[in-house]
């Protein structure tokens, strides 16, 4: 990044620079970024240059990647092996093999999935559905940011769950593609002016279980909606991330008044499911019954707008940077 | 009472009134009130006049209450039989003999005691500590309106589960009662200028499992405080229960970014717990584990203004009205 964000990242924070690789030593490998995820969790990094990798001191993302292996100084990988893990936005990454993690080509999936449904979005709609929501036959389920990655994907295990599903996305024609391509039984658009009366019709009511992705502005009206002994499930204040504001809860004693359970959870306290999750996510796509959505944004030099647009909540599922030679 | 409360409630929104009882028909008794329960929940019912009893709607008080049975028509109960139960605030109850509950006389054990500790007050404490929060040996719990009836045992009970417990009140005077009287570890002081530095070096910076009563002014800071993976019963937020405001909270990312786990109960949810509760309760009692705190009042006609008082917090422990006859 060129400088840390004044308030709202925008594509003058970031630059290009172009560097030589150090040659291979031992037990590293050379790889080609072929996909880069555009995660919302990115965004309290970017704005406070401090992130759990050292890096982020000096203002450089590390981020998710899929890429292909183009040479390898370690039994473990080979030139055309597919591989994803952490990585800083460049179009080549070298490092110890380690770092890289192979994955199967599956026919029909293309590899950008193991950014999104195979990956940590994946894994992440997975835990809050199973783990922190334990979702039920005949519930239902609500989810915001129902056309993101994670929202989409939430939505989609919990109707095989057996749930009535509601999404919530931002405008008209998410909402359409939410029901339409997603499978949801109804999706409400939270920028609409009576967002609330319509969620309310939505959910005839009463809200079992939620997922919550963005903050306020669904988590209120949603916590007023809530049944008795209802369940949240809190993955993300996506509405939230570029202040400290504190947030404004109307119904907040609904929490109390109808002894509902509130939990926040992290995919890295999980990471034991990764391997169920990913069985039947894949298991999922092959019935026909998880599908998959991304938003494709061409080359690297175009990562910083596509990340922005993201943030900005343009566009549908998992967004990806598609990196070509 | 007289009027629905302008804001907060006042003496002037009460009124006393003389009646005639009905003379007793078969499997009714009549009770003579000994003491009433003043409970912080009653507030947002007196404010509506809305509650589960259709008596609100006149503006009739309904809250807990032990007394002595005068006269019987039922061979359930008989003159002397100590009982406790709800009721109209009155000196005088009569109605279905099943409505009251009779109760044990322990040596040693004031009947109020059985509005407090051994009744709803010890339940809530109860279920809190060990159904909700699952204290843990060797974990540090804090507890709001630790001064406060529920908060007290709450306290009590988690340091007999092998807990460091710091309790947060309202004045020094308080603090010092709970840490001497009541046997917590520390005790805090919300009114001090510093509170939230007092709270961090109180607790070492890291808190396992809290209890909360009164809202975001303590919420928020032990937010801040909250250990990864921890978890929050919340039980009242009595300092907004006297209006509608949104309910702030700069740390409310902490759920999310440290995955905690907030609950909100209800003590009809948990009756079943109610036997062992007592037991386990009466046994901290005998074993000078759990110390009755007791505000009493003399005089319906004093009830009122014990309330606001209450509200208020003037006052240690579980608050009560006696009446004489």
């Amino acid at each position: 990044m060129a400088k840390i964000p004044d308030k709202n990242i925008s594509v003058e924070d970031f630059t290009e620079e172009t560097f030589q690789l150090e040659s291979l030593r031992d037990g590293e490998a050379l790889c080609k970024t072929r996909f880069i995820s555009l995660d919302p969790y990115l965004a309290e990094m970017m704005q406070s240059w401090q992130g759990p990798e050292p890096e982020w001191r000096e203002g450089i993302i590390v981020g998710r990647m899929v890429g292909e292996i183009i040479e390898s100084r370690d039994p473990r990988l080979e030139p055309g092996d597919w591989v994803n893990g952490d990585s800083h936005w460049q179009s080549l990454e070298s490092g110890p093999a380690k770092r890289f993690r192979k994955l199967q080509i599956e026919p029909g999936v293309p590899m950008s999935a193991y950014l999104g449904v195979l990956g940590a979005s994946g894994l992440t709609a997975w835990i809050g559905v199973n783990r922190i929501i334990d979702v039920k036959e005949g519930e239902t389920f609500t989810v915001s940011s129902a056309a993101g990655t994670v929202g989409a994907i939430a939505g989609q295990l919990a109707k095989m769950r057996g749930a009535k599903v509601v999404g919530v996305a931002g405008g008209q024609d998410k909402c359409r593609e939410v029901v339409s391509i997603l499978g949801f039984d109804a999706c409400v658009d939270h920028l609409a002016p009576d967002f609330e009366a319509q969620l309310a019709a939505a959910v005839d009511g009463c809200i079992d279980a939620h997922y919550e992705n963005v903050g306020t502005k669904i988590l209120d009206p949603v916590l007023g909606l809530m049944r008795d002994k209802g369940r949240i499930g809190l993955c993300g204040l996506i509405a939230h991330y570029l202040n400290d504001d504190a947030i404004e809860l109307k119904n907040f004693r609904k929490l109390l008044t109808s002894g509902l359970t509130l939990q926040g959870f992290r995919i890295y306290d999980h990471l034991d499911a990764a391997k169920q999750a990913q069985v039947e996510l894949m298991a999922g796509i092959r019935a026909g019954k998880i599908t998959v959505r991304e938003t494709i944004t061409e080359g690297l030099p175009n990562a910083p707008q596509a990340y922005v647009n993201m943030l900005g909540s343009g566009g549908i599922g998992k967004h990806v940077v598609h990196l070509t030679d």
